[in-house]
């Protein structure tokens, strides 16, 4: 069993050398079930400590690992302080398993402290209807080569490791911010994609939603936003090739502010709804 | 310690007789820190088994007892299994005690089995920045008399002791399913308050997120559609009086809808933000 939740914690089919399948590497414990030793790479590092999408996919992958079905339908990540890089557990708990969908707790302890809990139900996304009724669709972005050619407006803000892990070409009407003149709208939308050339899957969308350019910035609010809670819907198995991410926030209140975003696959489909709640240090108002 | 914890589980204010209040009543048990003892009325009970915001509010009424902090922020529920009327218990956890959040989780336990996981961010709304920079507009509503005038058509959705608890002034625009015309827009817009008179509070807003017709409705989806996860963003204290509830399906895929869910109050503050993945059984669709 514990050689089976080992193999499992690999996504199908993943090379073992790409960055996100390498820094999300769970080891179940023998003597443990359900607990997993980890180790936090600073390669994702961003602000005061690790991406909160980079720590929500390593979750989740110990949580598709211990539990029956294979993907994230709904996971919440409370972040309840700062996650370093370095050795760290995740101890799973299963707390129901049904024939659809089966639900559990992750958390992950660095020095003995919850950083994070996770909550999620798990299904098998290749198993679903096929049937889509949507009235969403796909933001209007320029084409890659054309939002890359002014992407360099962004460069101050790659300075953090965790930038590199992906590339991100930002619609030029979302980048005002990088040159001191945010729209106000609290809207940020980009093209993304892994650098290292992994397809994008259910962990990479867990990991894209809380991947680009705070759409606080877009609101002047400048410096780190922490995420309260983040909360992703996996709604389909993305297609090979760019995402487009599109974010934005409405409500800027009492210090906090909501930060919804869509994930869209190379194919037009929705494939990811997010939603987190993030605070505003007063200090960072403009 | 025990009276406080029981003393606190009553929102502060509130007249033990209404309805919201007395059916969310729990009693910390003396032997086990952290446990209340609980009824789940039949009076909430709607489709197969009890009103998912009923639930939440009963567990989050039991988390605002445990933790520091008296609102909750953000809040998830992950429902396991149907509850059914009857005794049950309310475990809570405190993960982290922060100076101005505070993290727990509470499980609502029937026969042993876990029915709902809840995970909360909960703090002081009474002491958020004043300051509001929003873009959110409240949705635009015929009156409370012109809906009145119309909602007869929603009558036989009334067969339920569940939607006798409150008040739901629906938008003639979105009561079309009532008559067999759902708009295929997925959307429902209320005005909603208790029907006991009872003012709004966070508690309230926990409850009304899932008090209203279910979008499915008015995508021509009709029967249970059973949440999966329900997540809401407490942003403000509601002020007395009517609730105007605005709720909008986007994408209906794979056999799952996401409901995302507004709550404004008498004085145009956006004072929630919800959203829920929900099943929709193939047999239900059209």
């Amino acid at each position: 069993m514990t050689e089976q939740a080992s193999a499992e914690t690999g996504p199908p089919g993943a090379a073992p050398d790409y960055e996100l399948d390498r820094d999300t590497t769970c080891v179940a414990r023998p003597d443990a079930p359900g607990v997993y030793d980890t180790t936090l790479s600073p390669d994702w590092a961003f602000g005061m400590g690790l991406n909160g999408g980079y720590l929500l996919a390593l979750a989740g992958r110990a949580l598709g690992a211990t539990l029956p079905h294979p993907d994230p339908f709904t996971i919440t990540a409370h972040y309840l302080t700062t996650s370093h890089p370095g050795p760290a557990e995740v101890r799973t708990e299963v707390l129901r398993t049904g024939r659809t969908l089966s639900t559990g707790t992750a958390r992950i302890v660095q020095d003995g402290e919850v950083r994070v809990h996770v909550a999620a139900s798990y299904g098998d996304l290749a198993a679903l209807d096929p049937e889509v009724r949507t009235s969403a669709r796909p933001p209007a972005l320029p084409s890659p080569e054309e939002c890359a050619a002014s992407a360099a407006g962004a460069a101050p803000f790659r300075r953090s490791t965790f930038m590199d892990r992906s590339e991100q070409l930002l619609d030029p009407a979302t980048a005002g911010w990088s040159t001191g003149r945010p729209s106000g709208r609290g809207e940020i939308r980009a093209w993304w994609r892994l650098a290292d050339g992994r397809d994008p899957d259910p962990l990479a969308l867990l990991l894209a939603v809380d991947s680009l350019v705070p759409t606080a910035f877009d609101l002047g609010v400048r410096g780190w936003v922490p995420t309260v809670e983040l909360t992703v819907h996996v709604r389909a198995r993305p297609a090979p090739g760019w995402l487009r991410v599109a974010l934005a926030t409405r409500n800027l209140a009492g210090g906090y502010l909501e930060e919804d975003g869509e994930v869209w696959d190379s194919t037009g489909r929705l494939v990811a709804q997010s939603r987190q709640l993030a605070r505003v240090p007063r200090t960072r108002q403009r």
